[in-house]
Formats: structure tokens, sequence, C-alpha cells
């Protein structure tokens, strides 16, 4: 076998399943070994942060690393941006870049890139291979690190690929890790049980079902608050579910928010701190004279570690939703008139799907929709921890993948959504379940609200052009149909409750302009 | 004045013109000071590979920088592709990253990465500013290392921007060197005297109009033949100049090619290798029983050093034009019936306009283009030494912006195109002069090149998915309209021909699909 043969057939048999892929000739004895070793389906993707951002989505939903495949030093560039929001998601990635020939290096080659450095920027992983005989137990390594929630980069060159391997063994990947430390527990549970007014601030797996559902009876024992990070890389949420408050994005907001606490409890979650270092306000969203306690735990553990908690705290096994206020599907009526961010809120809300997989990259125009999720029938909400724009289409992407009995909807900023216009094409090509809803106000807002938050009232023509994406205005509905995703635009209420209706309906991708 | 103020103070006073930028939160004292010290006009693009990708193009056409101001690690991210391509047309850029507040760093916020060390991939010359007293001077050291051919690239940290300095010294920028090393030019004059047959291959500015009249006269006196490396970051052609011939892609032509001189001389060419280790092949395409000489001098001496290289030859002053067959000018006639690859390099040849600026980023439909340069008006053409896709669309719009009075053809591969095709959305806002001629053959063509190259003569169903673009082919009419830039489609070589003369001829850009 071939060392690219190698590779595939050690990631098959850890359970991998696709790959987000823009190759070139550095990386086509990877490309046939997906014919010759089948069991890894391919995707390919027009621009490689369409790739790593579908292997977040992916990863996210699966549990389980999608494995990349990016030409040298200029693909892994094009896709840093999305492996940065994957790291900072936890995300599984099994990142694979293909490199010249060993014997080629030296030669400076056009394409050179010190790959390798490059690489040190987003991964909490990587090796280079040598050789193929060694390449069942890098990618193994691989694996594994992956599945501790790491972007994992195994840069292979294109020799070690093609070269036969003497020595065909497949190494087996070790599972995830799964530990509590249970002193962390219990004094937890010591902070808990002082009375205090208290919040758990909940950050990865402790915002899945099961993690929620203990901290709920957390909650109904002790009378805490429920926080989540600020963008969770994955949030269950709905009717059923106990409801998390949003850390804010601006300072003035989270410190007010946090300061109501005597005591904070970390389960999952880094100690919160400021989106930006902004004039007049601290980094740590947190003081000295607040109890911090933090639970330690794998990733894995934290839902089993929440039990403990809500165990040792005596909370009753079981909390009634109804009468924790849960229960009940609250949808907002659908508004009427001129659309508007707010209103476009609603119409989601009013008509999402149960199940739905909602998203977020709407920035600043999705305010009005998060206050509304735990009244909603259950869902999971992705959002952004990384911070990265353009994340938003390309993860689409991915849950699809990993999902395609779940319906999509991306609720999308429009200037982010540029960052990575070419994911409509792979929902495209792929028929994939997605309903893309397209926040058209045309401007980083977020910049203008930046102004007049640093009291520029009167922001002059240079910086008022560099937050204005109306000259000229984007036409989505062609950029959309170009790219094979049929599109329309709704500027009112009626058009749009009736177009997202049936984009819902119908199979395959949908794009709706949402003109503001 | 602030740091932001006095950096751009400093850069306009070195004859700074332009910045290419997407801003974020912690560039925005730099966005205000573009209107508080005017002389810097910035440019949005709607994805950092587009302005990088400008910068390039604006760089390699004005000889001077242009300026960057992109947001964070994740904005440097995304231009880091171009930015290799720009290292490798030795472009000066004045690459400025906006970075988090000094005592914001160590909080790790979410959009926060090791900007040093992503940097390093592609800057010649680096810094991090510290203080706003001391930015006049890191500005100035940028932009003279920029001078020099290389991504210079400054860090600013969103507190050293917004502070206020108890210094306003603007320090001058040290202009770009010049020297020759006459040693090397006395060695060239040996080896190009003893009559063997000789190449010389020419590099950097040796490609400019005075370079290539020395190497006529070189070459009129001794027979030599004119190489220019194998992808020209820019090129000057047409009649009455020197043409030269291009190394080629592939190793068994490039080396068939250069086997047939004795002697090799570089100006201001590295020695050349192979663009890929491919199997069989090796790294080098020089041989050791050739002689090698090298011309040492500047970038910008190498006109100069050509010149004392004509002299110690004894070379006449003047190669009459005429008599050196490259006087007159050889259009091609337009073809006509159904458009191919080699038929649409014909409308463009017996088209394109004098003085035009030709970005050619066509990949494998371009081949029948190059021959026919040297018979076509005078002309500049642009390539892609560094070799990472998604360098054309943008490098237009940075040619357009650097000369406004000269039309601008992007000829361009489609695969490519997509890679930053945001573009198209900067060329209609700034209503450039510039017409796209998209190759739409729907696929990564030279990947199916490699495969029968690579005697895969069947490749399998993935591989084949992964280099074709047909499924759902890309309609770059509603793509282009929906960015703003008119287009049309040609499907026959005399739609193209006339929509490519009415594109000339109406200001503003445009974009013709070539469908072959």
């Amino acid at each position: 076998m071939t060392g690219a043969e190698i590779l595939l057939k050690t990631a098959i048999k850890a359970g991998l399943e696709v790959c987000f892929t823009n190759p070139g000739t550095t990386e086509m004895p990877l490309v046939c070994a997906f014919d010759a070793i089948p069991g890894i389906r391919p995707y390919l993707g027009l621009f490689e942060g369409c790739c790593t951002g579908a292997a977040d989505g992916y990863g996210r939903m699966a549990d389980k690393p999608a494995m990349t495949l990016l030409h040298l030093g200029p693909g892994l560039g094009n896709g840093i941006a999305n492996l940065h929001n994957a790291r900072r998601a936890r995300t599984p990635v099994f990142n694979v870049i293909g490199e010249h020939a060993t014997w080629h290096r030296s030669a400076d080659a056009p394409l050179n890139m010190d790959i390798v450095t490059l690489a040190e920027t987003v991964s909490g992983w990587q090796r280079t291979g040598t050789a193929p005989e060694n390449l069942s137990q890098d990618t193994a390594d691989a694996i594994s690190a992956a599945l501790q929630g790491k972007v994992a980069t195994l840069i292979v060159p294109s020799d070690v690929q093609w070269s036969d391997s003497p020595e065909d063994r497949i190494h087996p990947v070790k599972g995830p890790e799964e530990f509590i430390d249970s002193d962390s527990v219990d004094r937890a549970a010591e902070l808990l049980g002082t009375g205090q007014k208290t919040a758990l601030i909940l950050g990865g797996r402790a915002m899945r079902r099961e993690g929620l559902a203990a901290a709920a009876r957390i909650k109904a024992k002790t009378g805490c608050d429920l926080l989540s990070e600020r963008a969770p890389a994955r949030l269950e949420r709905g009717t059923g579910i106990a409801a998390t408050e949003f850390i804010p994005y601006f300072p003035n907001q989270s410190l007010d928010l946090l300061a109501k606490y005597q005591t904070v409890v970390l389960v999952g979650a880094g100690e919160p701190v400021t989106f930006f270092g902004w004039p007049g306000y601290p980094s740590r969203l947190l003081n000295d004279n607040q109890n911090i306690g933090r639970i330690t735990a794998a990733d894995r553990s934290l839902p089993g570690a929440l039990e403990g908690l809500a165990d040792a705290l005596g909370a009753p096994g079981h909390v009634d939703a109804a009468a924790a206020g849960f229960a009940q599907v609250e949808r907002p009526q659908i508004p009427d008139g001129q659309l508007t961010a707010q209103k476009a809120c609603l119409v989601l809300a009013a008509l999402q799907p149960e199940d739905a997989i909602i998203v977020n990259e709407s920035i600043t125009s999705g305010a009005a929709y998060f206050p509304l999720g735990p009244g909603l029938p259950p869902h999971t909400l992705l959002m952004l921890p990384g911070g990265a724009i353009g994340y938003g289409m390309p993860c689409a992407v991915g849950a699809a993948i990993a999902c395609p009995q779940r319906p999509v909807i991306n609720f999308q900023a429009d200037g982010s959504a540029m960052y990575t216009v070419q994911a409509l094409w792979m929902q495209a090509r792929e028929g994939l379940n997605i309903t893309t809803l397209i926040c058209s106000n045309r401007s980083y807002n977020i910049l203008n609200i930046e102004f007049s938050r640093a009291e520029i009232t009167a922001p002059g023509p240079h910086a008022r052009s560099l937050t204005n994406l109306a000259n000229p205005a984007i036409d989505w509905v062609q950029l959309s149909n170009g790219l094979g995703v049929p599109a329309v635009a709704a500027d009112s209420c009626e058009v749009l409750a009736r177009e997202l209706k049936k984009a819902l309906q119908e199979p395959g991708p949908h794009l709706i302009e949402m003109v503001f």
C-alpha cells in the first residue's frame, strides 16, 4: 500500500467518513486513494476557508472529526481563519496538508512556504509525516488528538503519500479522554451550598442536553442562574431544556450581568473576558471580590460532572419541566409590514421546525432572536466562539452533511457571508437542506455601533466608506442563483414568512435575501 | 497626535497614497485617522485576500508600496496566500495588522492568535509597535524594507494606535537600495564572450523596458537567447521590446529548453527549479555540465547591470528593432465559430489595446496567448510567480488603481477566480477600467493534465469529482451582476470579439464569461 492508502485506511478504521478538500498536484496520491480505499467521501470546496468551515460544522454536529485535505501553505493559509474558529470551538478536525516532496523542499519552489510555522498558529497537535511506514501511526495519533477537541494537523509530503510502505499495519485510534476531578466538584458544591447569589457559566459539552438537564436540577435546588459562554460552539435549546443566558458582547452589559453574582462556577468555560480591549474597561469580567469555582473535567465528561454536582447538592433526580417554566412552546406571532432585523428574528422564531440546526452568524441583526430560543421547539444553536467572520455558510454545509435528516437554517450577516460565499456552491452541488437567511443591511453595522460607543458621532467620509456595503448593493438573489442556490428577496414579513415556509418544505438549499 | 495619526503621517510623507483594508474594532483609530490626516485613500475589500492581492497588483505597477490594514490574526490569515504571492513577486507592501490592546493580549480573547508567528511566513521584515512615540520610526523602517521588494509587516496594538504620543517627529524613509557588483558583470561578460550557446534568464526588474533594451543589445552582439522567469511578476512586452521565452511549467519541457544551453546567466532570477517535485524529475533544471553566471545587483539596478554587461561586451548602443525582428505589429486574425480556449487567446491578442495591462491567471487556457505577445502593441503582462491561485481579480484591482489611464484586462481561469471573487465588488465600487475574461471550462483542468501525466488514464469517480466544477455550472453572468459588474456570456468568437470591443470602449468594469 502507498502512504496515501495507509493514511486513509487508518482514518476509515477510526470511523472517519468525510473529507473537505481543495487538492492540488501535491495531494494527487491522496485524491486517487479516495477511490482505491473507499470509505471516506471527499467533498470539493471552491476555497479552503469553506473546507475548514465545513469541517468545523461537521465536527460540532458529528462529534467526530472530518478530514480536510489542503494544498500546501497557501491552501492552509486560506483555511486558517476557520481553523482558528474550530480551535476556539474545540471542534475535532483531522487537518491534512499536502507538502512538496521531501527532496524538493530545498529547491524553494514557487509555492514553498513554512507550513510547520503556519500550522502552529491553529493546531493543538501537529506532525510532519516522514515515511509511509509511519503514516498509520501518525494518522492514528492525529485523530486521537483531534478527538480531544483539537485541530490536529498532519503535513504529508507528496513522496510520502505516493511511496509504497513495507509495513501495512493499521494502527488503532485512542478514544477521547473522559475524567472528572471529583474534588473540584465537591468544592463547587460547597460554593453553591453557601446560599450566595451564584451563576454557573457553562461551556463546551456542558451545553448538551444531559448537561443542561443536570444544570436544571442544580438551579432548581440552589436558585443559581445558568449562563453560557458568549457565543457557544453548540448549544441545545428549546422547550424542556434548561435555558441559559449568554454573556453579552459589549463590556458594559457583560460587566453589569456578572457583577450581580457573589459566586461564579465555571463548568467547561474559561474565565470570561471582554471580546476586545476597550478603553476604560478591564479585560476580566469577574473581580477579586467574587468567589470563583471551577469544575475540572474532560469536555466529554462535563455532563457527568454536572450530574455529580447535582447529586452532591442533594438535588432531586428530575426537574418537572412545566414547574420549572420551560415546557411550554412560546412561538411569537408572525409580524407584518416592512421587514426589519427585529421582525426577521420573530419570523424565524415563529417558523423554525423542531430539531432544526440554527447556524447563527447574524452579528448585529440577531439580537432579538436569542431571548426567544428557550420557548421554541427543541433545536441546536451553533455560534461563533472564535469570532473570525465567514464561518456561517460553510459551517452550515458541514452541519447538514453530519445531520442530513435535520433542517439547517443559517441566519447570516451579509458582510460575513461574503467572506466564504463560495460555500453556496457546495450547498448546491450536494443538494443540502440548508436555508440561508441573509441579513442584508448593507453594512458592517457592528463597526457603526463601535463608532457610537467611542463617541464618534460623525465619522468622516473615509471611515463611513469602510463600514458601508451599499455602493453597489450586493444582489444576493443573482449571486446565489449564479452559484446554483435558488434565491428570492423579501422586504416584508409576509414575503419572508411565505418564502421561508416554502424553502423549508422543498428539499435542497435555498437563500432568502432579507432586505432591511 | 495619536499613534495612528503618526503612522499615517509617516506613510504619507514617504509617498504612500492608498490602503487596501477590511478593518475591525482593533483598527478603529487608524480608520478614523484616514479622515484626520488626509493623504491616503482607503479602499474597502470584502475579504482580506482581495486587499492583499490588490496591494500586490498596485505595488507591481506603482513601484511603491500600498498599505494594507488587516484585522488581527484571522484577517492576516485570510490575506496570507496573496501576501505569499507578493513576496514571490518581490512586490513592496506595507502590511499593517491591528492587534489587541497590549494589556488585553494575556486575556486570550476569542480573536487572539499568534500574529507574530503567522506573519513570519510571508514577511521579509516585521515588527510589533510598542509605543506611539516609536511608531514613526517603525513605519519608516517598514516602508524602507518594503521598498527593497518585501512584504513589511507592522503589527500595531490598538492602544498604541489610540494613545497620544509625546513626540511628533515624522521620520523619513530610506529609499530603495541600488548597487551593482561589477565583478559579477565582468564574469558574465567573460562567459558570454566564449561563444558557447548561452541563455540569459531575466527576473525582477530586468524585465522592464530599459532592461530588455539592454538585453536586446547583448542578444544582437552575442546571439544569446533571452528567457524569463516562469511566471513573471511584471514583464513589458510587444513591438519594439525584446521578446523573452518563458521557462515552461512542465518539467520535461523546461528541462528540454534549458538542456540546449552550455551557459546560463542569471540576471535577477534565481536558479530555475521545477514547480513541483515530480517523480522521475530532478528539482534543478540546470545541470553540473553547464556554466552558470549570476549578475549580483539590487532589483532596481538590474537594467543598469544589463547595460553594463552590454557595454562590457562592446555591443552597439542601439539595436534596430526592425532588423532585430521586433518592430512589426503582428496581430492574429479574429477567428470565427465556436469559442475554444485557443481561439479566446487569438481574440484577446487581436483586440487588446496599446498600453494595456494584461493580468494573466488563465492557468491552462492561456497557452496559445503567450507566443503572440511580442507581436502585439506594447503592453505589460502580470503573472503569478508565487503560484497561489486567486491572485488575478484583486491584482487587476490594484493595477487599475495604480494606473487609472491604462486599460486592464484580466484573463482569468474560473477555478482560480472563485478564490477571490469578492474583488468584483471592489471593481464595481471604484468604477475601475477592468475587463475580466473568465475562462469558463468548469474544471481544475491543470489537475486533469496532472492525471494524464501520472498515467492515470481513468481516474475514479471521487478523483474526477475533485477536478470538476460543472455540477452546478457557475453562472458567471449572474454572479458578476450580483456583485455589481455588468456581465455577458460568449460562446462564439464573434460574440466575444463584439463584447470585448464594447467593454473596452465603455468606462468601468465588465466581465465576459467565455464558455468553452
